[in-house]
Parts: C-alpha cells; sequence; structure tokens
C-alpha cells in the first residue's frame, strides 16, 4: 500500500533566481517568446506570475534552439549568472531545455507583445488563450489580491464567512430583472444578490460576509452591466447608525489598497495602475449632489428620484476638483427607489439610510440599513402591495429579535475597472457573461 | 460635507472581558436565556461567537428583570468581578441594560438549549432562528476555518484565485444531471463544477483554485446529496504524477487540521470534535479495494466498475483497522466511470490516473490529471460519440499549449459533515438545497 504524505517536490520558482547566482537551476513554464539574435537567442519564459529572460546560445547548450516552438510547455536547466548589464542583475544561461508538451499550432491572436492588438470582443471570444498575455492576467491578480484583502479585513473585523444558497425561491431586489430556472418542477430563481440570507445570519453572527455570484437578467447592454458578477457583501449588527457602515467601507478600502500597494507590486508597476488616496471619503446627500451637478454643469434634472450615470461622473469630476477625492458617498436615496428592507429616515420618511459609492465616476457600491422591526417590515411590504407570503422564513428574524443593522454589496468586476481605470467592465471579468456572450 | 475616515466604534467583545477585571464595560448580544434564582438572575448573553452568562440582581442595578425578553437584542453595562466559583474566573454583574430592539413573540422553537430536540427538518424549516442556538451555529464557524485554511494553504502554495462563471454553454461532468436556464432566449446551464475554466487558467497561472457553487440537478434523495453545494477546487501544472495532486491535497488537509485546532478550539470543544491525525494517507487501487472488501465481508461484487456506498463505508472500516487512518485515496478508476477529460494509464488505458478521497466512509473528493494533448483529447471526444463543437473554446487550450496538469474538487458540506461525524449533509449547509428544499 502506497502512503501519501504531503510531500511536494517542486522545481525553482522565478522570484527565487536572484538567490541563485553561481548556481544551476531549473525552472518550468511556457516559452513566452523566442528572439533570435545573430549568434544567440533571447528565450523568454512565463512562469506563474513572471517572465524571466533567458540566453540561449550554443555555447552553453547543445539544444537543438530551431525546434522550440512558443508555447511550448519545458523545463529549463541554467546557470544563473550575475550580469551587471541584465534589469535584474542576473542572466540565465540555458543549459538544457525538457520538453513536456508541444503546441499544436500558432495562436490565431498575438498575445506574446506588451499589449493585445485586438478588439475587445475579439480578446474576449479567445480568453482561454489571451488571458496568457503578461498583461490581461495581470488584471486578475489585482483582483484576487482585492478579495484577499477584503477577506483578511474582514475577518480582523470579527466577520464570519457564509455561503448562501443562489437557487432560491424569491428574489431580493424585485422587479423582472431575475432568472427563472426549472427546480425538479418547482419555479426557482437566480439569486439577485445574498440580501436575505446575510440578514438572516446577522441574526446569528452579528457580522457576516460572503464574496459570491450575483445574478442581473437586466437588458442593459452597457459597458457597466455584467448579467452574472461577484458581490462582496456583508452586513453588521449593533450599528448605531448608517454611518458605522460607510466606516466600515472606508476601512475596508484603506485596507485592500495598501494590500495591493504591498503585495502586488510588480503588476501595479506593470499595468501602470493609479491607487487611489482613501485617507477620507467625503459624504454628499442625494438631493444635494442632483442639485450641485445641475448647478455646475448648468444641467436641467430631468429625474429627481435617480441618477442617470452621466451624472455620476461629472458628480464624480467636481469631487475629485473640490476635495482630490476618487470616491464619494451619495446618501439618502429616495424611498421610491429603494427596495422594501430599506429603512426610512424618521425625520423625512420621503429618503431612506441608505448610500451608494462612485469610484472614478462608477456606482461600486449599494448599501443602507435595514428595518430591525417586525410591525414596521410587514407594513411596508404590505404598503408596497406585496404579499407578505414569499417572505415567511425572511420574517422570522424580525419577529424573533434582530439587532439594528445593515450592510453593503460591493461588485468586484466594476470596483477592480475602476482601480485600473478602465472603460469596460468586461476587461475585468474572467469570463463575462452579458446579453450576447454565454461562451467561453 | 460630512467625512468619513474609516474610524470605527465597538462595545468590547466577550472574548476580551477576561482582561477586564476590576472594570465597568459595555457589550453587546442578544439575550440567550434568562435564569431566574432566588433574589438573583442568570442573564446569558449571546455575542458574536461566545455566550456570556451575567449576573443580575437588585443589588447592582435598577433595571427590573421581568421586563426583559429572550431574544431581546441589548446593550449590558457591567461590572467585570474576579470570582472563583465561576469557570472564566470574574463574572459580569450587571448595572444597566438598554434594550435596542424586542422580539415579537416567542420562538416556536426552543433554541437554547443544549440541543434543539426536534427533527432535522423542523431544524431546517425554521434554519433562520435554529442556528441562534450555541450548537448549531458552531458547526459554520467550523466550516468558515476550512475555508479559510484551505485558501491560506493554497495561497502559501501559490495558486492563484479565480472566479469562473456558474451559468455556462455546456456541462463538464456530461449526462441529465443538469440545471437548464433560459438566457436571454438561449439555452444555458448551472454549472457542474468549474472544470473546463479551472483548467483554461492553469494555462494561464499554472496553480489555481475556488472556492464556490457547483450544481448538480441529480435525483438523489439521500442524506449525503445536495443539488446545491461548495466545491473547492483546484488545478496545477507542471505535476510530473497524478500523485502529485494527492500529495498536495494531503498536505492541505493537514494544514486544515492544524488551523482549525489552532483557531476553533472553543466550537471543538463545544461540539466535541475529534480532529482525524493526518500524517499520512493510504492509497489503494480501485480494483483492489473491491477486492478488499468484498473478500473481507464476504461480499459478492455487482458492479466492477464502481462503488456501492456501502462498499465505501466498508473500505473506510477496514482501513482505519488496518492503519489507524480516516481517510483513504482509492486511485485508478475504470475509464468508461471518468469524464472525456480524465487521463488513461498508458500501462493500462482501462483504468484512469484518477483518484476519490474517501473520509470516515464517505467519497469527499474526486480528482486526478487530464489530458493536455489536443490530438489526444479530440480522439477522446469523438470515440465516445460526442461533437467537439460545444467544447471549442475548451480545446484552445490543448492547441495552443497545456502543460501535464491534474486537479480535484472537494465537497465541503461532505468534508464539514465527516470532520463533525454527522449522519446528514444537511446538517453542514446553512441553507440546503435538496429535491424538496428551496425553503428558506
Amino acid at each position: 500500500m502506497i502512503k501519501i504524505t504531503g510531500t511536494i517536490m517542486k522545481n525553482i520558482e522565478a522570484e527565487e533566481l536572484v538567490n541563485c547566482i553561481g548556481k544551476t537551476i531549473s525552472l518550468h513554464g511556457s516559452i513566452y517568446k523566442i528572439r533570435l539574435m545573430s549568434g544567440f537567442a533571447f528565450v523568454i519564459l512565463r512562469t506563474k506570475r513572471s517572465l524571466v529572460q533567458c540566453i540561449f546560445s550554443k555555447e552553453y547548450s547543445e539544444y537543438d534552439i530551431t525546434e522550440l516552438k512558443e508555447n511550448a510547455c519545458v523545463i529549463l536547466t541554467g546557470e544563473v549568472v550575475e550580469d551587471s548589464r541584465s534589469k535584474k542583475g542576473y542572466e540565465v544561461r540555458i543549459k538544457q531545455i525538457t520538453v513536456l508538451s508541444q503546441p499544436e499550432e500558432e495562436t490565431p491572436v498575438v498575445i506574446n507583445n506588451k499589449e493585445i492588438v485586438a478588439s475587445l470582443e475579439t480578446i474576449l471570444d479567445y480568453r482561454p488563450i489571451t488571458l496568457r498575455n503578461e498583461k490581461e492576467r495581470a488584471v486578475f491578480k489585482i483582483q484576487e489580491g482585492i478579495c484577499i484583502a477584503a477577506r483578511r479585513f474582514l475577518q480582523e473585523q470579527l466577520f464570519t464567512e457564509i455561503h448562501s444558497p443562489k437557487v432560491v425561491y424569491a428574489g431580493a431586489e424585485g422587479g423582472a430583472n431575475i432568472f427563472k430556472l426549472d427546480y425538479f418542477g418547482k419555479e426557482a430563481y437566480l439569486a439577485q444578490s445574498p440580501q436575505f440570507y446575510k440578514q438572516m445570519m446577522v441574526g446569528v453572527y452579528e457580522r457576516v460576509y460572503e464574496i459570491g455570484a450575483v445574478y442581473r437578467a437586466e437588458k442593459h447592454d452597457t459597458s457597466r452591466h455584467l448579467n452574472e458578477y461577484i458581490g462582496i457583501d456583508f452586513e453588521m449588527g449593533y450599528i448605531e447608525s448608517f454611518t458605522d457602515i460607510m466606516e466600515m467601507e472606508t476601512k475596508m478600502i484603506q485596507a485592500v489598497m495598501k494590500y495591493l500597494e504591498d503585495s502586488y507590486a510588480s503588476e501595479i508597476a506593470l499595468l501602470k495602475v493609479n491607487i487611489p488616496k482613501v485617507e477620507e471619503i467625503p459624504s454628499i446627500r442625494f438631493a444635494e449632489a442632483k442639485e450641485l451637478v445641475s448647478k455646475t454643469y448648468e444641467r436641467t434634472i430631468k429625474d429627481y428620484e435617480d441618477f442617470e450615470p452621466e451624472e455620476e461622473r461629472l458628480l464624480c469630476e467636481i469631487i475629485k476638483k473640490q476635495t482630490g477625492s476618487d470616491f464619494i458617498f451619495v446618501t439618502h436615496y429616495p424611498t421610491t427607489k429603494r427596495p422594501f428592507y430599506a429603512m426610512e429616515d424618521t425625520e423625512n420618511p420621503e429618503v431612506t439610510l441608505s448610500f451608494d459609492l462612485l469610484f472614478r465616476g462608477v456606482e461600486v457600491t449599494t448599501g443602507g440599513q435595514r428595518i430591525h422591526n417586525y410591525k414596521e417590515q410587514v407594513a411596508k411590504i404590505v404598503g408596497r402591495g406585496m404579499s407578505t407570503e414569499p417572505f415567511e422564513s425572511y420574517l422570522m428574524i424580525h419577529k424573533y429579535g434582530m439587532p439594528p443593522h445593515g450592510g453593503l454589496g460591493i461588485g468586484l468586476e466594476r470596483f477592480t475597472m475602476c482601480i485600473l481605470e478602465r472603460s469596460n467592465v468586461r476587461e475585468a471579468s474572467l469570463f463575462p457573461r452579458d446579453m450576447h456572450r454565454l461562451v467561453p
């Protein structure tokens, strides 16, 4: 009987090379690029996170370089030699190349230049291979960093991680924008948010979070909408004000930016990311924000209850000029535009204790305080002409005791897009889902 | 304009009380239980993770204890007094109680005893409140710990976290066990696994993982099946053998168990969890395992290509007796029973370079090496009478160069169930989805 003991063999990592000067080492990876020079060749190896420039010369190796193909997966053996001409201070002189696998064909899109010169549509159609480009893949390392940092921060703040179901019996946000599903003969839906579940779990752990898929069947064919995206959702009990949630988000974003700077410096440099300063985030009431944009740009207000995307962009422009901040909290959204669980302002029930966070022109967060009193919640559902029946288990939490609470949801792809100052949210989704795209 | 600076106000945490002896502190939480004694009362406060026993007496407080209800959410002010009679070495003498919210009614199920005395059906029907029970909620702290530890380990091993779509155009596992969806007039499916996407991403980052939802429309009404569950999936390139994957999993499980012992001691004690030893995991071939069970228990083998659940249970029993291990890897499953991407053993193409991991009688992992050669993969698809058309973008990775690779998927709820030695996987799912259950 064989015993498996958890022993992990490995070749050296690209990042360890600097400590290997004078040694012969083995590296594995994919051949990113071969540049034939007179008498020698540069062979660029793509490893987990780096590109390693190696030198091939007949002086050091008996390998026939004309047999090597780009995109072949290989193990390279080479000597790490100090070299002041190289940016990294050393070069890797190839001694031996073992080919593990060969590509069948050359790629239909050139993926090994600095940028992929193709339309976004083409880049997305060939995503399984275009992601192999140095810059394309760096985007999703940054995205990984956001998730790692957010989780780390929320754990430190004593939030418990939960996994809520995505196949549900009732939508949280209401409306027609919901995907339907046949579930063993019953009608089910794909969750528009983990709203009900995270509120339920506040009654259990006080503070909870989830990073998971969210589904919106919106027929919005824009550069900001995805029909499946990742929500960073948290919900917290025992708040004194809805601004506690904004304080928590601000502190979380501070932690995220710090973590990216500390742990993703190579991707930040490669993508020339301009990490925003987040010492403080200004906050403005919705009605005031509408006025401010209207006055500043002499625009007529068409809709007093909602923002146009252009107004969000202009507001951010004003705030950036006035305060230097890339972020702005907009608070007290009209009650008519918020879901039935949003808490109204006792001083003015026409607005809610809610907020959005705008970041570089785009809304990246919606949050607010929720109703915790049973009678108040039932009255609001009934008042909206809805039935309480689909919400029976949700209303259990109000009936059997809930603390004052609230929370928020951040769209991970939008947040990534805004950090990277990209213009299309699809660039920040590994395999985006929109009205027209279900493949790959 | 208000400025949000990321300042977080808080009451004291239950876990900090031991450092507050002699001080007057504020604590918040839900009233878990009130036990009226002669002349005083025990008031048990449920906080984020602890139960705190407080003493109410008219000697210290002017509050009218008869007005306090179980499940009220409160802020307690009290003095922390050294007391050798208390298990924790101190008691909290209540000075003041501020009620933040009152429950509307008493709970229909008693949730504040050591155990909830009710059927699993009832416990699940009332999940939003039964989870407030001390032991019920401890289960999901353990589950959180598994995820935190798995992620931490995989990050250390240089795996990149990914988010793959769950609304997909083709199923990875084949068969009829797939939920269908109308996606803007097109037929779509809920992903049976992130298989294709994690393989694609191996071509990008070499090592990737995802912890996310997995959907199986299986009509299995058993204690081991859920129709929506959380998969811990990882996939790794540049393997030398499929046993590299088993080594990685073993090391991960070692890390998980260590982390649980270090960070979830209170839940482990409360639930009397018997954390398994995982220094090494024995491994046995599928055919040998079938023989072993058959001989040991004098059972006739009915199906030479698959395990019956009872055989898995018996195999674990034998291995436990022979080696002391709670885990057993079973390898080389028949090719006919594995998906089209499974790599066959060159020495015997009737079996695959694959494995399952059984843990305390239950299969918790399926994994194996995948085909990386384009022609081989196409031939296998065609050989199974399938069309390559739905797999066009998947096959890009093989066409344009893939390293030898493989990976696995672990069912989080099953794994939790086995650690806790529970008999029904629903006990280890916050809001389980099965053929009959879509609510809450």
